[in-house]
């Protein structure tokens, strides 16, 4: 039993495997208790929205849930709910794992058009880190809402705030911070995120504050005071124990549970065993930042091959592409299905060599990139402001 | 050891003793680590302020000290400094005992002419208490503002302030309660105030909060950004842990420490072992809405007596104003020290009955009360809401 809980850790700050292949999710969704995505439910999107569903979904990047099927009764019976995702300010730049939550989400929003709340944890990340202080983090909090801004939110539909800036703007936020933490006592904390003794007291009590935007009555400037429309949080599955405990206060304080769908980990470069992470080995991590020439670098020389050891060997025995970094990122990235089912096939049987799987990943991820990089720029101060103001969104309520 | 600790207990939460003479404050200041204030002192204050000395001072009411001599030379040297004190609002009227702290406060805004905040712990009080929504402990600080603007203080020289709205108003306020939780860890938290795992995670994190209004910084409104101006927080000895934890992650911040002048506790009506208590036993309270037969009928029927048990009895040998609590309020509320002195000495000799002390007590409460009663009709809406609106105070910084 031991050894099994040291197979995997999963929390909110770490992410680690000793497995090759990454992440074991079925264990996962065994110890969290949601429920896997299935086919059955994608479909019954499929029909509900009248229109594929993102590749995300359907090759289970987003993979988990609970009460995903209660949205989705909602929208089939034109009934209002809300998005709420978020990001912890913690690097200049974003990287690629950082955006997966948010391309999807920018899905969700444009399939279901619905009011969305973006959270900028920057009280959070200054209370965990060690040299960060509190002004540094909110500026991060500023320039990674330009990355997340660039990747195409309606300004009409979208609230990004900053924990600083927000509770001591929004008296209905901050009551429910406080109503969440009577409902918490620190031994539930220790249980659900593990704190000790010596973790700092604004750390043991920030859950209530990540678990407060779950709730319309935290954001009446966009629900005008409704305080009852359900909430869906699409996030990564380490995010999953804010919720968790967001979910069992709900009812005592009246309110509705969020609702969740959960996404996997990308990996770092380096291998399966550890989710990308901006604050560990630069070299595993790509972020949004990086020149053309910086994210070839760092695929051919650091992105963990599944290949032969030689390609002599390579073209007898074939790619393991459920260890290989690059095709990894490709499920993530390459949304051409059959390009990708053909790069599978090629490789497994080791006709489509390490170095040509790389170039096709460096091309998919340079034009992303690049992408990106050019509707950052156009992304000014004002625009900044603007998603930052509290204010009434395109929704009547 | 164990039999000793016992003895008296002296928390935020919680003030008694065994002993039937009262708290043993001598005890306490070692305790806490405090400095008992002496004549020398109160001859410098004297000196400094060029007149007498309030009679809670004179009496030891304010008997205990932490860097006074500090806030003197400031004054002596015609520097700035402010006030700080707080009150939590956790019943629809203040007792005697509330009065205390705010009386004596009053006091030192007029004689030493310095801006003064006033903290009302309307999120504490719900975080701890069972049975009282935040909505109505918000309600609470307004209409215990009520009281306390009722005894005189100056308009253009106070801010009242509700945890509630000016958390929710002001960035630096929240700013400073995150760099003060990250500076105390739970076992510290636990150390000081005795938290355990039952403890809700709001009630653990919310020292940061009392601490918060220690620092200058807090208030940008009213000290233009200075952050060095030093405070001195007068309040009853139970609230010093708060601040010997301020006091402890100032220089963490860069801050000054806040220096701190200690009060007794009014006892309650049956007798000196707790202090009056708004949520205990209502016969052992004077509340300050309690009209003139409510008080005379308390103080007849419930105020602990240190007379003889028979007319007879007192007369031989005299009654023990150690335990006698009508004497005790006497020397918190009659100002006329002969007066105070004779009373004294006629009742330890047996001269004067329980009957004629408890009397001279009613005369005195019904004359505060019934002034206290019509001053705080005479305080507006409208006045209530000045006071707590976050503003420039009538000094330059």
């Amino acid at each position: 039993m031991a050894e099994e809980q040291s197979e995997q850790t999963v929390t909110p700050w770490e992410v680690f495997t000793k497995s090759e292949t990454g992440i074991d999710y079925d264990k996962l969704i065994r110890d969290f208790g949601s429920t896997r995505i299935d086919e059955a439910l994608i479909n019954r999107i499929e029909k509900a929205t009248e229109k594929p569903v993102h590749h995300h979904l359907r090759r289970g990047v987003f993979f988990s849930m609970r009460d995903l099927e209660t949205i989705l009764t909602l929208y089939e019976q034109k009934k209002p709910f809300f998005l709420y995702t978020g990001r912890g300010p913690s690097s200049e730049a974003l990287h690629l794992g950082h955006l997966i939550p948010f391309i999807f989400t920018k899905w969700l929003q444009d399939t279901f058009d619905v009011p969305l709340v973006i959270q900028m944890t920057d009280d959070e990340k200054f209370l965990v880190k060690d040299n960060l202080p509190l002004e540094e983090a909110n500026r991060l909090a500023h320039e990674n809402a330009k990355d997340i801004i660039a990747l195409g939110f309606d300004i009409n539909k979208t609230f990004i705030f900053s924990d600083v800036e927000y509770i001591s703007f929004s008296r209905d936020f901050y009551m429910n911070m406080c109503k969440i933490q009577k409902h918490v006592t620190f031994n539930q904390a220790k249980g659900i995120f593990g704190f000790g003794p010596s973790d700092n007291v604004g750390k043991i009590c920030f859950p209530a504050t990540q678990a407060a935007p779950s709730f319309s009555s935290s954001f009446p400037e966009i629900f005008h005071g409704n305080k009852d429309v359900p909430c869906l949080i699409p996030c990564a599955i380490d995010q999953d124990p804010y919720f968790r405990m967001a979910r069992d206060v709900a009812p005592k304080l009246g309110y509705q549970k969020p609702a969740l769908i959960h996404s996997t980990f990308i990996p770092g470069l380096r291998g399966m065993q550890s989710k990308m992470d901006a604050s560990g080995d630069p070299n595993s991590v790509i972020f949004v930042t990086d020149s053309d020439e910086q994210i070839s670098n760092k695929i051919k020389k650091y992105a963990y091959s599944g290949g032969g050891t030689t390609a002599e060997e390579h073209k007898k025995t074939g790619g393991d592409c459920g260890k290989d970094v690059s095709y990894q990122y490709l499920t993530f990235f390459m949304e051409d299905d059959s390009k990708l089912e053909q790069i599978k096939q090629n490789y497994t049987s080791g006709k489509l060599s390490t170095g040509d799987l790389k170039a096709e990943l460096i091309s998919v991820l340079q034009k992303l990139i690049s992408g990106h990089r050019q509707k950052r720029e156009r992304v000014t101060d004002l625009m900044v402001k603007k998603f930052m103001s509290p204010r009434k969104l395109n929704y009547p309520y």
